[in-house]
């Protein structure tokens, strides 16, 4: 069995990952588990799964999970964090934070040579040279299960991208594809977070809904195959049954596809370099009956554009494009902003930035706080950007 | 420079090859050139590739290529063809010709360890055993020319198809995909050999109309790959950009997509293991728009249905519905036969057929002959079958 520490674990991926866990009796034991502030779902994760670690990262919390649960060590904070991916008997850890919580835990794992299942991609937009570099030198594995990325790995499956031309990253669209971009102004936050086709967090809906998440993703992408930016193209596909395609130098595109079910590229990433057998995930073209692919109109959708502008610009520029990002969505989400005003505030974040040519940990750490005082200081002074 | 045969060079695969052999200078030498009996277009092509051996099937045309080709030598029959396929210099073998005639210089080549990059489906379809055993005792590729199979070869990509649950061949479906099957007995031979999509012989172009090409490519594909019948499907897809799809045993599919232009899989199948870098076949998802699927309907293409019964009778019975389908085909382009008769003659034919159990070539020869006259005593008695 192999020893899994899920790091995220009260959050969407976590949860899943746990399902997926479950559905393959005998091939998993779950070492530990990480959550930032859910108690009452942790305990009963802890329940069920019997790990030997549990973390809170929310200390004030960590009273309560030692008077609940007595049979694991119960860690908290950043520290707690490390050790829940470090520790030798780990095989296998599966990174599920949101946001930029994620890369001292990534970077910890990695150094401690574990082979990563990756879901939280702000770590590789923040710092992927530097995760790059790392994942080279203590030669792990690094499997992504966003479910694009894991298309990519799956239809390079071990072959050099140096043979690739371009890559082709799907976005649903989000719930706004088809909405009047003059009426952007009047979008609410329980309208943003409405996926049509995943069940996710608030976060992750909203970079959905305003295309950032896929600005992240080719950002990730680059890092990931080490592909350059300019190769790497998204396609809107609202069925969400192609995740991604990868063209090579002779014009040939392989596609990856499947159901819209996040535990597919969970269980792929948990069993790689194996597949498990399933009839759970079957995909019926037929049934789908069209596939639709069309281009993105950034002039609606800017944060993409946001993401290139910031992927071009490279050093600091993707971690300030990614924290300015995350302070604007919780603003919006909050009700403090306009669904507008993201693209706007980032863009003027971005714009005040000297970004710092390949950076060391720190630069990029000073950076991400730059960005979001910077990008804090904008919504409070509510100045028109 | 890989010296290369090309057998059935003046028809639209062997023609296409030469295109994509000029399109990359330097990569490749035409060592043996061979065809039915089109001399004029022959001599030209000798006249550009300067081959060393010039083969032409039918003898009674020998004489004239002796008397105005004088730089090359000149073969005739089955035994010019054996010998052009393997002679000591040659590297890569590609068999172009339509039918059962390329069932001997395919195993030839085998024999003689030739890499082969195969376009002629027919000798898998009447002795797929055999030919899968023989390429395994010689330790040669053979690489389908085929888009749907190069497709299923790509999205392989050495991987074993043991670790496979299906595959998915896709159609086009044809001129007639949405006539009414009530007019199907008064389609008349010009409209059958119009492909929507390739422009194609008129052997070829007939069995797409009638759909007995995708049978012939189901069984093809069961016997390159090592995959059973019922594992295959086939889809209807007339935008004809997916060629096939690989499902894996969790579910996740990897297809293979591109222009649909013959010579990206001649020019894979030439350079394989390496692509070759080329602009010239791009493939832009959002100007397609809509990729469709759709199920068949068999009781309108019954030479599916047919293809399925013979693959699953194996033995002989593969051999058989490939005799009495090319002698149906030849009838109907004389305008013999009705298009309807074609499926109508071949379930005879069939019913009539008591199957060997893993044939010898000789049985299978038999079978091929056996099936061809009793097909043509069918048609020419013109009993209502």
């Amino acid at each position: 069995m192999k020893k899994i520490s899920i790091i995220g674990s009260t959050g969407s991926i976590g949860k899943n990952s746990l399902e997926v866990i479950s559905n393959n009796p005998g091939k998993f034991s779950v070492f530990s588990l990480a959550a930032k502030n859910n108690v009452e779902e942790l305990i009963n994760q802890a329940n069920c799964f019997k790990p030997k670690q549990v973390v809170i990262y929310d200390e004030a919390k960590k009273a309560e999970l030692i008077k609940r649960l007595k049979s694991c060590e119960i860690l908290c904070g950043s520290d707690g964090l490390v050790k829940a991916v470090t520790h030798p008997e780990i095989e296998q850890v599966l990174l599920a934070l949101t946001g930029a919580e994620g890369l001292s835990p990534l970077i910890a794992a990695i150094r401690a040579g574990k082979n990563i299942a990756l879901a939280n991609k702000e770590p590789l937009v923040m710092a992927g040279e530097i995760i790059r570099k790392l994942v080279g030198e203590h030669g792990v594995q690094l499997i992504p299960i966003d479910s694009e990325h894991s298309g990519i790995f799956q239809c390079l499956d071990g072959r050099s991208s140096s043979r690739v031309s371009r890559i082709f990253l799907t976005a649903s669209g989000g719930p706004f594809l088809n909405r009047n971009s003059e009426t952007f102004d009047r979008i609410t936050p329980d309208e943003a977070v409405q996926h049509p086709r995943w069940n996710m967090g608030k976060k992750i809906s909203v970079d959905s809904a305003t295309l950032m998440n896929k600005g992240l993703e080719v950002i990730e992408a680059s890092a990931l195959f080490g592909i350059g930016l300019d190769q790497i193209e998204v396609l809107i596909h609202p069925e969400a049954v192609v995740h991604s395609i990868v063209e090579f130098e002779d014009g040939s595109q392989i596609a990856q596809m499947s159901v819209t079910d996040m535990q597919l590229p969970i269980q792929y990433a948990l069993s790689y370099p194996k597949r498990f057998k399933s009839d759970k995930y079957r995909l019926d073209l037929s049934k789908v009956g069209a596939l639709n692919f069309q281009r993105v109109d950034t002039q609606k959708f800017p944060c993409l554009a946001l993401a290139y502008r910031a992927g071009r610009m490279a050093g600091t520029a993707p971690c300030v494009l990614n924290a300015a990002n995350e302070v604007c969505v919780e603003s919006f989400l909050k009700g403090e902003i306009l669904f507008t005003d993201i693209p706007r505030s980032i863009e003027a974040v971005l714009a005040s930035h000297s970004s710092v040519k390949h950076p060391n940990l720190d630069e990029i750490f000073k950076a991400d706080v730059w960005a979001r005082n910077r990008t804090n200081e904008l919504i409070h002074m509510k100045v028109s950007v």
